[in-house]
């Protein structure tokens, strides 16, 4: 037969490809679940590295464990490129970058110091977790979240093109009230200052001091109390009206999806809805 | 009868039962109020001795009260589990180990300094009040918080997934951006600057100083602004449903289901409602 | 007429009170906008008394004022003592109280220096304010608010039962954790953190400095972070259904006000409801 | 005809008009998106003029570029007012006066430092913005925020009114608890600490640090914890009615009300909707 014809070795990498890229066969979900403790190590030991006094002290150790993460993680993009049928596709789309930018920064650092840190891009894959876990339903809750932040993002593009207006005029505002001797430097300065405020943060670094300052420092905080009333707004609305809708539901005779949970009828042609 | 045929000791043991376990005997009821108000003397002490000019003042008064409080605890508990039932179930439930951890701290507290501070696990004992008070209506009403959570908790999960990972890639840039020298010496530092920044507390124990550092921060807390949204909309969404409507009865005329919970006729079409 | 015969003493007291304690001829209104000006400077002025620089400058000018202010309000006490019916129940009442003390200070403040600084009780004359304005529709609007936490008062006492236990734990916690070293000097210091930390208010005057400190501040926030949605859920929730009802609409039969807007039945008795 | 009898100029000031005003053609469009450009550009040079470091490398490079963006910014002005046909209503227009304010802080800069800041007035040009993009989308969002905000003014307007009492009286209570020693140097400064502590953004500049202080703080964070969720619940409740439902369509047959706005047949009894 002809499955029977194919050579030994392209049979070979479809295994490994139902094993590396899949999770629904046991060596499969195996394999992910190795991966996962692997990545989440190789960023503790990021993580580590970058403690001053752990590091003298297991300088060596992490620096070994970090080179054979890079070797495995190097070991294992070759054979996805191996098995992968269109190669240049995997390597160019996001998950084919991150997983090449999950051992790449290790061999820069060689040359550059301060390379090894963008190895933390790691945790990006740490997102495949997802894979592993009961999918549908975190897939289903994640896209429920991105459909009412999609849904509302004319809203909230009105929203943040206020939100700087706002920011550069009290940023400038505040410049010319409190002046370079107490602290507001220059307006990006002040600018930092109004986002630190508006989004009540408020760290303290930079405060205003002269009462004229803190007079308009105490309007722009109950502003920021009134702002951040309106993201909150938004994203409930959005979620609310998201969760009301039953999606499976397709109206036979229009296609139309977007049905409420207690719809009979479709809203669009009157068709009566299959009961979902 | 054969009520009376029963051993004195096992109807004293009912009788105290009633006494300790419930609260709806006069008896039961004052036994509750009565422990309650030693909890809270009991914490009160404990807070109180921590306290440094406090401490050398009435040094002996509090050691003294902490005993007695040791002392009616202890006593207490060998009643409780002299007259439950089943002792083992009563011992190993969460109830019991809480109830045996207002005590035991004291005795290891002769032993090693600073064991007494876990006696604070005597607030827990405190929740206890919602047994006196008017119960169901508050039980009742947390059960609506809980639920909600409950069932949000897979949008939860979602959530928390993106922010440990935003926390993780943030942190790293800030130590990347701004460097030890700056206050940033790690990158666990890094990461606890990006709790403390997303969540807009703001202690500003540690903030970014460089231009470059101020922009990212700029940007981290207007991602922070709308995360915050996101939580919020959740819960909102998910008290919203639990405390709305009961959604299983629809008009048996009119299809209508937005009704209130104590409705007995269809607000639209004035039909009775079936008893959902 | 038994109407003349009434001496003219009582006549005058009538027409005071019409101007005193009503707002609807014009006098009344004048005299409440008068009022409200004399309570504004006034408040002004105990404001203004406290600003270390102004005082020694306008030192007299401040005093005189103030007495001015006092005698004012002695006078417009006595008045309304004099004009009202029950005497007693208007000066035992919440309002009685709030115009005596928005004089007393100032006379006790002659033996005992800053008493006077109680007179901002003043403020709370403000809120009459809303006696002036078109009344009906700012009373709704406060009811409505009023009401939405008076029906949430049960899920805020859980909520807030649970907020206090963290609080205790967590204080207790970081005080053994961070030590009195690091600022944490007791664990009532403690749980003033928690607070401050819970409720992302974060000022940064005491902050944990050990690894493990940091790392259970993390985990608070995070807390926090969800913490704080729950209040938001509640009050937005039952303002929405707050907000739903139709309160003018009494069903003619049982008399239930508790329908929504798009009712046109009792929702209790299924009567038919008039057109609201 | 009589349009070819029209003088030459008026036409050119017709298709000037066109041009400047209106975004319809491609050229309006062209001049447009060039003017926002020159915007953004002319905002970056005021705001690179602050910067100290910068201002003294560059210094002439900035100040020219300031004077060409004045002298472009005069001849759009002047052509604006010449091309328009009501010339006082554009010019006492708040558009028009903004126009104005982008250029004249220069000319008067030359007499008194520190004027020039005021031109980051332009950035309220920026709004122009939203007349390039595909308008109609963002302006109907805009709208739905600033309807819901007005339905919710007089909401507003009893939740300040709290919000200043509260002020005051907190800040003169801390005043009086903590005293100028601790930082509380007059009433207004501890009037600025109820708000920074209220609203939840705490610089930490001014903490209390007597045990009493530290006590009320506590109460007040916790309140301004239930006080954040007020507004945040009166914007999500307006936000929801503002995009919710069209309420004024109830389906003939049965009455439901609860209907997406695109909705032609009831999705209860399947009966058509009338055109609402």
């Amino acid at each position: 037969m002809e499955r029977d014809q194919k050579p030994l070795s392209q049979d070979w990498r479809e295994r490994l490809f139902v094993i590396i890229f899949e999770a629904d066969t046991k060596m499969g979900k195996a394999f992910d679940v190795a991966l996962l403790w692997l990545i989440v190590l190789s960023l503790l030991v990021v993580i580590l590295e970058s403690v001053p006094g752990l590091e003298a002290k297991y300088d060596r150790m992490l620096f070994a464990a970090e080179w054979v993460f890079t070797g495995i993680f190097t070991v294992e993009y070759v054979l996805r490129v191996v098995c992968v049928r269109n190669k240049w596709r995997y390597m160019s789309s996001p998950l084919g970058l991150i997983d090449l930018m999950a051992f790449l920064p290790s061999y820069f650092s060689l040359f550059s110091f301060g390379m090894q840190y963008f190895l933390v891009i790691r945790v990006l894959r740490l997102l495949r977790v997802f894979r592993i876990m009961k999918l549908g339903r975190y897939v289903g809750e994640a896209q429920v979240l991105i459909r009412a932040l999609k849904a509302s993002r004319f809203k909230i593009t009105v929203f943040l093109s206020t939100v700087l207006t706002l920011v550069v005029v009290i940023g400038t505002l505040m410049y010319m009230i409190e002046g370079p001797e107490n602290g507001f430097s220059s307006i990006p300065v002040g600018m930092y200052w109004a986002v630190v405020t508006l989004t009540t943060v408020g760290f303290g670094d930079i405060t205003p001091t002269t009462t004229a300052g803190r007079a308009l420092a105490a309007l722009v905080m109950i502003l920021g109390y009134g702002i951040i009333a309106v993201p909150t707004g938004i994203v409930t609305v959005e979620l609310a009206q998201q969760s009301r809708k039953r999606e499976e539901a397709a109206c036979a005779s229009c296609g139309c999806r977007d049905h409420d949970r207690d719809a009979a009828f479709c809203k669009l042609c009157g068709e009566k809805l299959g009961t979902g």
